[in-house]
């Protein structure tokens, strides 16, 4: 006998357990969960997971997620061309667009270079990035990836991409989080913050 | 412009943000990672979804989830139909079964009487239960409710409501848990287990 008294239910179980983070117990309540919903409901479900893989695209320009050829941000002609911050995956768009502090626009890495997982430059959208620049209508290059051994490889191994380009490239500043405590930050951070200090005036404008 | 740079990835992300303990960030890593997932691995999730909200039925006889008219429990000629276990919650049916030491059948009442939540008892699978008691095939019921006002309450309505079958009614063990120190155990559990003290021989065999 199963541990389930129903196939049905089993196999919703079994399928809800593959996505990341939800175990067999989350899977069975989830379950149980649309059981007792409106069947209305628990179509639109369905058919929003269905029609997103189906009919999502990634932008031609810069990869990002979106319903058209170019995405939203691309296709905004208030945004500066001219500035391309490079991210490595859209939800780093969804979180900088938050700060409502950039107004250029993005490429998307999907990805960093990471031998540990197999992932070498030629799995990253790394030409693309080189062509749109190769244009020559780019001024600026902001790298804003992860402050780590990856992220630091994959910004250097862009940088050395690209320098020979007409484009000026920056990084994202690291330092001391705002409300963190000195006496708590990592020793890394401290060192650099320090080593990278700026003038008062430009950080508190 | 919306947070999102696709209104299909925002669909999916708000249909998933319903269910139960996914807030909206997860919502959206759940469908980030379903865009990288083979189509077919989506194709399945949204199927296996929908074919269960469509085709589940419950049993005839007990209430439990089943894919057919009489469940996999109730359908067993091994399982002893003179007991039944009466539960609030088919899950309660699964951690039983875990168990495997009960042999008898089940009856879901499918919740608890809850005045606060507006449950009360026609809203419960209680009349089915009488019915079945009525037809005299059941030796024995027991009760395995959850042991809080509402699970005790629960208990003492339906003890009232069959009190005059012949049956015997019982409530499962109440007492320190198998691993608990006595010294964290609450008072009122502790003050039970010593009022309900049992032969030393019963405990252990």
């Amino acid at each position: 006998m199963n541990t389930y008294s129903s196939r049905l239910l089993e196999q919703c179980v079994n399928e809800l357990a593959k996505l990341p983070g939800i175990g067999r117990k989350t899977a069975l309540r989830l379950s149980l969960h649309l059981l007792q919903q409106d069947p209305s409901n628990v179509e639109s479900l369905s058919h929003a997971i269905l029609e997103m893989k189906n009919n999502i695209r990634y932008c031609r320009i810069c990869s990002n997620l979106s319903d058209t050829e170019v995405c939203q941000i691309c296709d905004n002609h208030k945004r500066d061309k001219e500035i391309v911050c490079v991210v490595s995956d859209i939800r780093d768009i969804l979180a900088i667009e938050k700060t409502a502090q950039y107004n250029g626009v993005y490429h998307v890495l999907n990805g960093i270079i990471s031998p540990i997982d197999g992932v070498g430059p030629s799995d990253l959208n790394i030409d693309s990035l080189v062509e749109r620049i190769a244009e020559g209508e780019i001024r600026e290059v902001i790298f804003a990836l992860s402050s780590t051994i990856e992220g630091d490889t994959t910004s250097f191994y862009l940088f050395r991409k690209i320098q020979d380009h007409k484009v000026s490239v920056s990084t994202i500043a690291r330092g001391i989080a705002i409300g963190d405590e000195l006496e708590y930050a990592d020793e890394l951070t401290l060192g650099r913050s320090i080593m990278n200090r700026m003038p008062y005036q430009n950080a508190v404008k």
